[in-house]
């Protein structure tokens, strides 16, 4: 990650103790110890690097498969004893990932981490889970209830999904982006489930009670943050098959340096980026955060972004609105270049992790 | 749980902190909570409950998916400072489950929740996968690496396997067990990666120095208790189509218990079972446990069962003999009635948790 401004501020992702650079490095050891080519006969893998989901292609099928964990927003639920969020967090963050390769989610798997287990969280949970079912339509094929004391502190929740691509379709992997293509931004529900290693350090020094309302809240603020992830699998599944859809991006983790995972040889500037919604701005304030930080944490408003052709914006964007975005919107553009910019702000990312 | 005798110690699975009938009963609250139903366009559940793997049909293919973790076994590895068993642990004991309902593996992803991200860490889990994977013929499709050093201490290890049915083959449920049938055995490499609390619970309590042999033992005690578990899922891909092979079961946490996950309505007699190897034996010593808890929590010696015809079990220890398994062995038979029965040490158990 780089940047033309500097960090005002010493509070960091990094700093609050998500070292991402450190993890990247431990990863690509793992990675490259684990190197292996199966034979053709238990299926072929597609290779998209860096990608969203995984994809393998069985007989005349392609599937996808992508696993995610809900983090440490779990200690949020845990401190307000709601668990209804992170359940539906649990599948939603990863049907996201699917739909980011054109993928349609037909089955879940949970994981649950923890000490005891405790019957009213499960059943939040398990709510919540359904909740996020509903939403992406798709099925529980299964699950892990680990009782794990001596490992896990509370509990660690997470899911896997697996989705395949509908009969016609291919897989939607960006490499069709070019200049001159418009990027369509999805609103997001809030924080959705990144960030919160360094949001609930924020919390902590500022001593933020989270009962009350920030200036200008409608709820109080720790129902704010916990606001479950939006799903967008529905919606993407609904337009992947129209002309002009060449890219598809879930603005998790990352923030807007997510859209480097789609080609990284293009210029990405999002000079039509809307005012983020005032619980980024207002904890953006408590922490003393730059905007760089801001950009390449969270997902400042917009949970997901179709890169599309310039010319079917306007029909895409009135095709959005009929199956469920009616605040779909153009929030920038692909230019010749490398890197995610945001103008209005000065900034500049050309590295995703 | 039941057995004929009541453990003669106060040492149990449940007093080790894994109490597997509260899990339940918080497990059965979610799965209540969690109930949709997907519409076929996102594909089809197919109804196996309890069984290994979850079934989902997909256009013309069959796909089973499933998820586990190492557990506590890790901690054994951190100990030891070694991670390519537990590596090794975290696609087989995903990919047994897979071959426990016919399937063939195909992809796996893993998840890794740590604190800090240690290179040395990550390349062993890392080359520890690839044995897995070489084992079972499958490729990486993905993974997590999360850093939540506020819920985890040290490092979790799980994985999720997806898998699919071969064309021609159908899901092997063990639903045409019927008496007369033979259960075929496949040695187990040791532990597995079952009833570590417990077992951690005994090393301390015996003050067992990891780095002495056992007498009888041929390697030291860290080392025999950490060795991999064996991949089954080749061996029994292998056989799945031929004439006879009814119902296959992965003997996981919970031990014999595992058969009634097949057929509960069937009587499980396990009258040609082994002598376990010294390993088990050892453990239950310095334990003071009862035969009813060892075989209701361990593997002892056996890591997978097959459930086949009386007339083919012949044919079939043969071809199970060539294809990687010459230690195959009957261990008992299907019999009317209810229950799993070693006869030889007085026990009978009529539920699987």
């Amino acid at each position: 990650m780089a940047s033309r401004r500097r960090p005002r501020s010493p509070r960091t992702y990094a700093a609050s103790g998500v070292d991402l650079a450190a993890r990247g490095r431990a990863l690509n050891r793992l990675l490259a110890a684990a190197r292996y080519r199966a034979p053709p006969s238990h299926g072929r893998l597609l290779e998209a690097p860096g990608h969203y989901a995984g994809l393998v292609r069985v007989g005349r099928s392609t599937l996808a498969v992508t696993t995610d964990t809900v983090g440490t927003k779990v200690l949020l639920a845990e401190r307000l004893d709601r668990w209804e969020e992170v359940g539906e967090d649990a599948v939603a963050i990863n049907v996201n990932d699917l739909a980011s390769v054109g993928a349609r989610p037909t089955a879940i798997v949970d994981t649950v981490l923890c000490g005891r287990a405790e019957p009213a969280v499960f059943e939040g949970i398990g709510r919540g889970l359904r909740r996020g079912l509903a939403a992406a339509r798709c099925s529980l094929a299964g699950g892990e209830t680990a009782l794990v004391a001596d490992i896990v502190r509370g509990v660690d929740l997470g899911a896997t999904a697996v989705g395949f691509l509908p009969p016609g379709r291919r897989p939607i992997l960006g490499r069709g982006i070019r200049p001159g293509d418009a990027l369509i931004g999805l609103a997001s529900s809030g924080l959705h489930a990144n960030g919160f290693t360094l949001v609930r350090r924020l919390l902590d020094a500022g001593r933020v009670p989270l009962a009350r309302r920030r200036p200008g809240g409608r709820q109080p603020v720790g129902r704010e943050l916990l606001a479950p992830t939006r799903t967008y699998s529905d919606i993407v599944d609904a337009v992947a098959d129209e002309r002009g859809v060449v890219g598809l991006a879930h603005i998790s983790g990352g923030g807007v340096r997510n859209l480097l995972r789609l080609r990284a040889d293009r210029r990405y500037r999002l000079d039509r980026w809307p005012t983020p919604p005032g619980l980024f701005g207002w904890l953006q304030r408590l922490g003393g955060l730059s905007d760089a930080e801001m950009f390449g944490t969270f997902n400042m408003g917009i949970g997901f972004v179709l890169a599309v052709r310039g010319a079917a914006a306007p029909r895409l964007l009135r095709r959005l609105a009929q199956v469920g975005a009616p605040e779909a919107r153009l929030v920038g553009r692909v230019l010749a270049g490398t890197g995610v910019e945001v103008p209005e702000r000065g900034l500049r990312f050309t590295g995703y992790a």
